[in-house]
Formats: structure tokens, sequence, C-alpha cells
């Protein structure tokens, strides 16, 4: 047995497979990842949602391999997770590899992951050729759910202290912030909302302001990545959302060298559900065939069996797409 | 004696001044805000600038009042500096408020500050009578000195790794931040040079970035707030400056309420060096009268008179500014 895990920011999933690519055993847990969480929660994530798939198969057998994706892999801690003590052998990979894994069978193509972060990846033979940003929220990151949601933020205060232009986000953002209404000031002449505002945001890890991208969605009636903005979507949201996909185009372009025989990959909540994504992909850069795919776990999976020797065709990859479906 | 302190973020003034208006002590000292250093650093720094104030008078007697600027004075907390336990009475006051009477004697006006951060106040007879922005790096201070060094770095890694247009600050935020040369990857395709720029940021505090600002302006080669940008500019820091004024203008914008008898007071180092700025307020407000000062202690000084019941005319307000002048 072998087995895929995709060790995210919020979450972690894991899927025992046999060597014919077939799923046994399911599971999942919190965030797995030893940046963001450090290394003691994420190794119990990890070990939780290993034992869930193990507890699945109904198997007590160690994994014969176990690939760990993660993001900052390459800077990952060596993680002690009990479950996988008797595995014959752990690899730790990179989060967008496994993410394009997820996608195709095929060993070349791009990536390009939008979530709280923002990434791509040119993949040539199975390996890493060149990455694109991913510097995180501070300096880099552009178009991810940390730079909507940041974006968003700042143009609802903006739009409250007048020196914005007014949005239907303010409200949003008032309600979620639960900020007071009206339009009092205190005696430094701030509204009393903002300075309500200030005292809540900067109690916050900067990284959580992710959390109101959804508001760009919400105002902008964002549907999907495939499909444009109604005309009475909200103009300030539509901006944001529109330059984030500007970004995004240009974060995948920077890997880009003309269709390689593989798809682009479009991982991450943001990519999914970002407005005309898949239609600025081809038009700026040529991009034919874009695949959805929801996490790296069946990617996981599939780096699990090549790393066990076992060539992943076509049909190995339909069975563990298709049986892991059954078991999430 | 009167003194009147501005308490910045990074330097502390201190002018001891008569009844009349005359500068007899004039000290500085390092940072002394206490929302930034710390209640202990700050009063430690204001005191050692009063306390060398007080000795180039070779005073030792205890002013009668004080009046401390500072950001953030309504939540200031009690400070307890020595040199002026004995003081009649103490006042803290908006440092925006200071930088506004440091301009000009009259009562009524408006005043436009972008250093590390940004925010303007309209003032009305001597008070606060609305603030816009101040909001803090993280969801304000649109087009202040963090503002810029932020999309500077931003922009810079950018070019680097390929997602952005290229710009003369690559170079210039490679050498600043002591970046590897060449185009060497690690094995996950990340550029050596961004690995490091990654490393090297993540270890500052986000508000540090506001010292890269000033690349923007040499690459845009920036004169001063009343010229505009060369032609041989680099576009991308043109572009980042024209928004910073942009915003500027419209943090402005949300206190103006027309003329009202008084000047817009111009400080900190970016609104004085942003070109093209008074410019672009006469044209987009109708401002008229906008004054350059470079700090708030002219105006603490001008405050802690009034504190005395000193009726601060033309003439006192020349010869504090003359004599602060001279005693600097």
């Amino acid at each position: 047995m072998l087995i895929g895990v995709d060790a995210g920011g919020t979450c972690t999933r894991a899927a025992l497979v046999d060597r014919g690519g077939r799923c046994w055993g399911f599971g999942t847990a919190g965030g797995g990842n030893p940046v963001s969480r450090g290394p003691g929660q994420a190794a119990q994530a990890i070990d939780a949602a290993v034992r869930a798939a193990l507890d699945g198969a109904r198997s007590d057998a160690a994994p014969e391999v176990a690939v760990l994706a993660m993001a900052g892999a390459g800077t990952a801690p060596a993680l002690a997770v009990p479950a996988l003590r008797a595995a014959g052998r752990v690899e730790v990979v990179h989060d967008l590899l496994a993410t394009f894994c997820s996608g195709t069978p095929r060993q070349s193509g791009y990536v390009l992951v939008a979530g709280t972060g923002a990434a791509a990846l040119r993949v040539e033979q199975g390996r890493i050729a060149a990455s694109a940003d991913g510097l995180g929220w501070l300096i880099g990151d552009a178009g991810s759910g940390f730079w909507i949601g940041h974006a968003v933020v700042r143009a609802a205060l903006a739009a409250m202290d007048g020196f914005g232009p007014a949005t239907a986000m303010a409200a949003m953002v008032r309600r979620e912030l639960d900020l007071p209404e009206g339009d009092a000031r205190t005696p430094d002449g701030q509204l009393l909302a903002l300075r309500a505002a200030v005292d809540a945001v900067y109690q916050m890890r900067p990284v959580e302001l992710s959390r109101y991208a959804q508001i760009a969605f919400r105002a902008a009636g964002a549907a999907s990545a495939t499909t444009g903005f109604p005309a009475a979507a909200d103009p300030v949201a539509v901006d944001i959302l529109t330059r984030a996909r500007d970004h995004l185009v240009r974060t995948l372009g920077a890997v880009w060298r003309g269709e390689c025989g593989g798809p682009v990959v479009l991982g991450g909540g943001i990519a999914r559900r970002l407005p005309g994504l898949s239609g600025a992909l081809a038009d700026a850069l040529g991009a034919r065939e874009i695949i959805l795919v929801p996490d790296g776990v069946i990617g996981a999976a599939v780096l699990a069996l090549r790393a066990a020797g076992i060539e992943v065709d076509g049909a190995v990859f339909d069975r563990l797409t298709g049986s892991i479906a059954e078991h999430r």
C-alpha cells in the first residue's frame, strides 16, 4: 500500500492506495503546513489524516511509500509523524507539483495555484523546471486570497473614511468586522467605526485578511473562472478581481514557454472561482487545455505510485481519480 | 518659560520659548512615539530632548506649560518624563495639529502629512474638525512612505521573478537587500535571489519597508513637490509615485470643505518631496496657499503659548519661527 498526503494550510487530506491505483481509505484533518502551523501541530494533523485513511481501509500495515505535499517543501523540517514511522520511505514534495499531478498523468505542463497565497510552476519530465511568485503575503502572492482580502478591507475603510470611492463592500466589511454604525467621531476627528476597525485588524495576523476575499466575490456577483461579471456588479470589487486576474496571468506568464505537451492545471479556491481567468489565460498566453482541481491529494498519490516505480498511465490515473472521489 | 515637543517616530524635538515667542533652547533625541517605541523609551527620548533644550538655555526652572505633539495622542498613556515632573501643566496634542500650527498662526485650514504614515486634518477655530486616513501600514496610510516602499519592493521582486514589468528599481533593491547576483535557482525552481529576499524581508517589521521609498524617488528622478518627473524616469517608479500622489490628494479631499480662511500645510518627508503634489492639490481641490513645513516643533510651541493664554499673532509667530530656526 502507498499513501499520498496533501498537507495544506487549512486542511490535510490523505489517500491510501494500492499499486493499481485503487483507493482503500481516505482521511482528513486540520492544517498540516509546518510553516504556518509549526512542526508539532503539522505532524499531528498529518498523523490524524493518515490514521483516518488507514482506519477506513481497516489496515494496520505500514505503507511502502508515503508522499507528503506541502508549501515550503524545500525548507521543510523532518516531521515526526507516528503513523508513518514504519513507512518504507517518506518523500516531501512541493505542494504545487502535487496539484499539477492531481490534474493530469502527463509529465509536462503548468500549474497555477491561488488560494491564500499564489504561485505557478512549469513542470518538465515530472520535475519542477521553474517557479514564479509564492513570495508570501507581504512582498508577493499577487492576485491571491490575501491580496484580494487586503484590497477589500482597504477599499471598504477608504470608502467609509471618504478617501476612496463608494463601494457596496463598505457595509459588508462593517458587518463582518462588527464595527459601530453611524458617523460619530473621536475627539481626534476619526470615525468611531474606523477606530474600531484599526483596533480589530491590528489584533489579527495579517494573513487572516484573506478571509475577506469572499466579500469581493459577493459584491462582484462572481460565479466561476469560466464566466464574467454581471452588469450590476460593484465596480470597486470588479476592479480588485480584475487586477487579481491580471496578476495571476502574469505569474503563469513568467514560467510560460508555450504549449509543452501538457495542460495548465488550476488549483486553489481563488483560481477556481475568479471570473474570466480561464479565458484570460487562453487570450494572453494561448493556453488551450485548462483543468481545475480541488487540491493536491490525487497528485500526492500519483507521486507515491511513481516513487514506488509504477508507471501512472491514463488508466491508472482514471482509477485513482474515480476511487478517491468515491472515498471522499 | 514654555516648552513645545514634537515626539516623532524617528526624532524628537523640543523648543524652550518665552511668553513673547523667543526661543532660548532647542534639543533633539531619538524616536519619542509611545505607540512605536513603547512608553518607556518614548518617555526617555522626550526627557532627553527637553533636558537638551533646558541646558541650551542654561535654565533649570520648570516650564509653566509643556505641549507634547504625538501620533495616537488620543490613546497616549500618561508618560513619566522626569524633566517635566515639575511643569505647571502638560498637554498631549495630535501630531498633525502641531504640524498645522508650524505653518501658520491662523486658526483654520488643512494639514496633510505623509512620512512613514499618511493622514489629513481639517482645522476649525484651532480645533480638529475632521480627520482622514492615518489607519496604519496594513489597512491605510495610502500614499505614505510605507505604501511607496512596499510597492517598490513588490515591483522590484516581481520584475526579478518575471511576473512584473522590468524596472530600474530591481537592481537597486537587489543591492539594498544585498541579494545574490545571477539567476541560479533552488531545486524548487525559485531564483536564489528571491529566496534570499524572502528570508531578509520577513525578518523585518513590515513598517521598515518604508525605508525603500527613497528608491522610487531616485529611479523617478524626483526633485520636489513643486516639480514634475524628468522624461527619462523609470516608468514603474513614476507610476508608484503618481498613484501615491493621487491617494494623498484623495485623503485631503476627504476632509476638504473649500477654502476656509487658512492654508494647506504639508508635512513629512514624502509630502514635501512628491513631484507635482502641490499642483495636483491646486487642480483637484482648488487649494491656493500651500505651505511646506519640516516638522511640528514650531506648532507645539505655538500651542504651548496658546495654552498659557497668549495670543499668537503674525508677529509672535514670525519671532518663534525665526528664533527656533537660529537654535536648530
